[in-house]
């Protein structure tokens, strides 16, 4: 329980307009799209860096966890106030601070979301990079915190590529500024990109300094279609070691393109174990250029058409309802983002295909396929105990797997608290007790997002 | 003085041949390009990670300074043994791992040179995009620990955007292995880019997985002469506001020109007072495209010509040549490379002008303006007392006008110990003394590289 002390506090630091204290109110802010549910005692929406501060000031003097929070839309959990104390909502830290053409920069707050970010600078011929599913919804403080990918980030990178530079609070309260306003600066570490992706565990981003991108002259799309999984991988491996990079490269597998049918009776052909959405971006003979390299790497035995995409935007929304619709046919999904490098594609997804087998899991998998990121759902029915065992057991062997073939547990989710049992076998012990020392670097009391991301 | 015990364990730890102790042997490891001059003890070659351990762990019990070094053609005096003790040579550390076209990737150790990267994986079709000046000479140890640029870093980015994952030793002597081999993961903290640009000290880098980026199909090159300064600055920031990003927008003054004409009498437009080498890549049609656009962009009242590139080779060596070649003309130049936002360049170089002016020193500047990275020299004689406090006073204010107009200090030559004394004004104190704290956890007895980097 919090002391009505430290409640009073933080109500003249926020207002009474931003605090919620009763459990009903407190209980939105209580999951993500992970689905655990741990409601924080209260909810404080901080309006500037001022507040931020002060509220982890006070949380420090008070020994009250601190949760800070997006707009919610994370898949491991990392927003979750998994040990009460407070929720730090950002989304009411809502201003564009500057647009700044001719030096391809935007300032912003954390509670900007992502598609308002790209409306604002759309008008300038920009865009950010950073391009999750959830982009009408996210905030740009969330994608910070879990370093955002999506399906461009194939050409385009990641977060950590399009940040200049930060003001955050650290855990122990101090305000602190990383990077520069320019596109090249080595003075001093690398904050940035150490706060980036650190799922506010080291601290809370105030204020961000983002690298726009000047929007491609046009954009064209091929959709390959295989008459079963290897055939596919194989492409995927082929198109990504040709020179021409795609700025997208999303594969579906067959259960996924199943459900997709079941929306969409027409769209797919009847044979398609496999599909390929391509897409290439630049000026329009680059693009020519590009799509006549790539349906050539496309080209192999088990391929069925590679054409020119009919209607890019159906087939994009189809794929963006891949991952809502996966609910729809299980009442529980258990959700990964792992990596492998490109050609270890084929590896994985048969072995992937042999461990559905083994345990009597069914899954689908579809993702960034040219990053080799593929998210893999495993859909069980969380009221069969022995079907959750044999789910564990098969993720298990899933992460091994992953870890044989050189790849990485997560490519843009997170660890979070989904993942922290796992983080070990990925990193080793120096070099996670190095992270622990840094976290307790930036946050002594440790109070911020506690228990998250270490296993 | 290093004690007898001292050396015996550490030549039973790298062998006799890769121990030197002979102050006149030593003495080749005792400066950098920054040409300040402080002998270390002894010189060890590791050879392998373990080594590399064994030396920090040796070096922490006897309480030695350890100076790790790449080739020593960094500016900023980074790999110079200030408080003598150990200079840790890496230059013996020379293997290729692996290349693995497939997945866009080498793995090499940290005594590679750049261009031997280069060479290696341009068979397969690839580059690594860093190209400091010093390529043909500098390891890539070097290269990660000043977090290099160079001329393509308009289009390409720096080093911290072209690294995968590093295998290093902290300064307490740990082994550490940092981010992963796929282009995406999010796992743990980014230690990748916190040791990328740490100028060795915070760990030593002994194996490297680089990122390659596929050779363009073709390169075009502009070359563009200006009346005036002003002229060429305003050119600049419109060939930088507008889509077409250039692969190399490199900025060349006046007086540089001046040099340029001792050595190539007719090379340039005797009215030129300002040069642009501007490069475009990427396809025939793609390179067409951006060459007018850049050469529309580059046209203002004060312009001369702006044409096709007739000889870029000769162009670049002179470009190359230019550092160098400032070495003629004065006993010593004060060389720095200050950032400030594109769209500021023009009050930059009317401010670089108007000091010139003010404390009588002349200067020298030229860089890579499409990142707003400007290499300003001040050519002084260092026996001229007066002189030299002038040089000083104008480069105090110097950093005054950068930081005004929200720039850095340093865009690609790091800290080292030439920058130290205004890194305070650029990072403000809490954010300064989180950096002292990181430099604690990685080197707890501050034996690696002490007294760099920081004021």
């Amino acid at each position: 329980m919090l002391a009505a002390e430290f409640l009073d506090r933080l109500q003249r630091i926020v207002g009474t307009e931003n605090l919620l204290t009763d459990p009903v109110d407190c209980y939105a802010y209580a999951y993500d799209n992970s689905r655990k549910i741990f409601p924080p005692e209260a909810v404080a929406f901080a309006l500037d860096t001022g507040q931020v501060r002060d509220i982890i000031l006070l949380c420090n003097q008070y020994h009250v966890p601190v949760t800070p929070r997006g707009r919610g839309t994370g898949t491991s959990g990392g927003s979750v106030p998994e040990q009460g104390g407070l929720a730090l909502s950002l989304e009411r830290m809502r201003k564009i601070l500057h647009i700044d053409p001719a030096n391809r920069v935007i300032v912003a707050e954390p509670g900007v979301l992502n598609q308002e970010i790209q409306d604002a600078v759309r008008l300038h011929g920009f865009f950010w990079p950073p391009d999750p599913s959830s982009s009408a919804y996210c905030s740009i403080g969330g994608n910070l915190a879990t370093c955002a990918g999506g399906p461009h980030a194939v050409k385009y990178g990641v977060t950590r590529d399009h940040v200049l530079g930060l003001t955050a609070v650290t855990g122990a309260g101090e305000i602190i500024k990383t990077g520069c306003y320019t596109t090249k600066g080595v003075v001093g570490y690398d904050l940035t990109r150490l706060v980036i992706g650190s799922e506010g565990t080291l601290a809370v981003v105030t204020e961000a300094t983002l690298k726009l991108t000047p929007l491609p002259q046009a954009v064209g799309g091929i959709t390959a279609h295989y008459a079963d999984i290897a055939s596919c991988a194989r492409a995927i491996s082929a198109i990504m070691a040709q020179p021409h990079i795609p700025s997208a490269l999303e594969f579906i597998d067959g259960a996924a393109l199943d459900l997709i049918r079941g929306r969409h009776p027409d769209l797919l052909p009847e044979n398609s174990r496999a599909m390929l959405m391509i897409e290439v971006d630049g000026g329009e003979a680059e693009i020519a250029d590009s799509a006549r390299a790539i349906r050539q790497a496309c080209k192999n035995p088990g391929l069925i058409t590679a054409e020119a995409t009919a209607d890019p935007a159906t087939l994009w929304a189809m794929r963006k309802a891949l991952s809502p619709l996966l609910r729809d046919i299980a009442p529980k999904k258990i959700n990964e983002d792992i990596v492998v490098p490109v050609s270890r594609l084929p590896e994985l997804l048969q072995g992937l295909e042999d461990l559905s087998g083994k345990y009597r899991i069914a899954n689908v998998n579809f993702g960034h396929a040219g990053n080799g990121n593929i998210h893999v759902n495993l859909l069980v029915n969380p009221d069969i105990a022995d079907e959750m065992q044999r789910a564990e057991a098969c993720l298990d062997e899933v992460f091994d797997l992953v870890l044989k073939l050189d790849g990485t547990l997560s490519g843009e989710h997170g660890v979070g608290r989904e993942k922290r049992a796992y983080v070990s076998r990925e990193i080793d012990a120096p070099t996670l007790e190095l992270m622990k020392q840094i976290k307790r670097v930036f946050d002594p009391n440790q109070i911020l997002n506690p228990g998250k991301l270490f296993p």
